[in-house]
């Protein structure tokens, strides 16, 4: 048997990766990861050949897994959140895809079984921290224009807006990328008010852990670096407060029954 | 110490329940839920005082839940997949905005501690079954009409066409609703071709799963229950076929880095 566990271990915190991920970890000698991901998980990671790739190396990354499985070593493509969601899984099956059409030259790919073990991702540990701001239609854009062009992203901040669903940003900046955050501010207040809550989550449910709840027109690129979950309500999210306690919600309509 | 806890227990499989929510339960003594989320869940919920209602009773439910911790009971308040996501808890928040707006008459209520735990949601668990649909952005839309009006959903279905995201329904049909799902198919093919990808995922990671990929096309009410979570690809989601084995994934854009 050639094995491929490919592995979402989600947000952070130990108590929010599924037994599934920890039991393919186990079952694997191989791990191929970002080294941050595989450090947060401690001990289960002790005694793996690890393979830490640097951030930028995904393809690199994708690849290696595959070559490790089909060489017959029970291997994990491990990825913080969801590995299905802005992570490795989805370059797995493209490469896959590109071999059974004739453009890869590695046809021991074809032999690997691939097991997908989803996880908890960021907007989810986000939302609950502060409530239950996806508590209505959501939507998920990456702000990366590396990968997708501006023009494709541009289009979906404005279906976003028009269909006025809550919105969380992943990647919503890096190093190299400052604008593109408060351009899709610009969009939404288009189409929705100054007031519209929305969550700032820093290393959500790590160590240091900081989560800050501000209104869309003061959503700036200075407040968010690429740890940041960036989550907008849509028009109806309410943003209360009990005692000390702050909470966003997003209401399911309810309202004309209570 | 009044103490509510809001957990999503996961689709169904054991091993994708966050240890939080397996703690939060141990921790608490009254358990309030759809009484087969808590069936799922087998023994942990064993010497719990449980407090069953039916589909249809929500509201009753997020009150009682609240109730009881105010009371001073350990209450969690239970759903399957992410409680924030089609769920409880934005139910609970919206209760507790009423009370801080002075239309209940339940200040009892905003001493409760809440804590809301997030879990794997079916659009997730589908996506990992079959490879890695989520890939790119993505959008969920709720097409039960009896809380949100039906115009508004059609606007975000339009919404969702224009931003060709990848799209998940949650209750796409239900016993007295079966329409909705073919309308959504109607206005989606006039955004990606027929031959879009589309998962419909029964039971997902139960013991009576069953998992079909079909096209938008062919995409019909008879083949959904309310047990069906329905997927849809975007314009580029790829179906792929190695050996016997089924993948859909939509690619993120890494081709032209092949």
């Amino acid at each position: 048997m050639k094995q491929l566990y490919v592995v979402g271990t989600g947000p952070g915190a130990m108590d929010l990766v599924a037994p599934r991920a920890i039991e393919a970890i186990k079952l694997s000698t191989d791990l191929v990861a970002y080294g941050l991901y595989l450090d947060l998980l401690g001990s289960v990671c002790e005694g793996k050949n690890r393979h830490d790739l640097p951030l930028g190396e995904e393809i690199e990354r994708a690849r290696l897994a595959l070559n490790l499985a089909a060489q017959g070593k029970i291997t994990a493509l491990v990825s913080s959140g969801d590995i299905g969601i802005y992570a490795m899984a989805t370059l797995v099956f493209e490469l896959l895809d590109q071999q059974l059409s004739g453009k890869e030259d590695s046809p021991q790919w074809l032999e690997v079984d691939i097991e997908v073990v989803p996880g908890i991702s960021a907007m989810q540990a986000g939302a609950a921290k502060i409530g239950a701001m996806l508590g209505h239609d959501f939507c998920t854009i990456s702000l990366s224009d590396l990968l997708t062009p501006w023009q494709t992203i541009e289009k979906r901040l404005h279906a976003c807006g028009q269909g006025d669903f809550v919105v969380s940003f992943y990647n919503p900046r890096s190093k190299k990328r400052d604008w593109q955050i408060n351009t899709a501010r610009d969009i939404l207040l288009q189409y929705r008010p100054h007031s519209t809550p929305v969550l700032l989550g820093r290393q959500l449910t790590r160590e240091d852990e900081s989560v800050t709840i501000t209104t869309l027109d003061k959503l700036h690129s200075d407040d968010v670096d690429m740890f940041t979950l960036v989550s907008v309500g849509n028009s109806e999210s309410r943003h209360i407060m009990n005692n000390d306690k702050q909470w966003v919600y997003t209401p399911r309509g309810y309202s004309k029954k209570l």
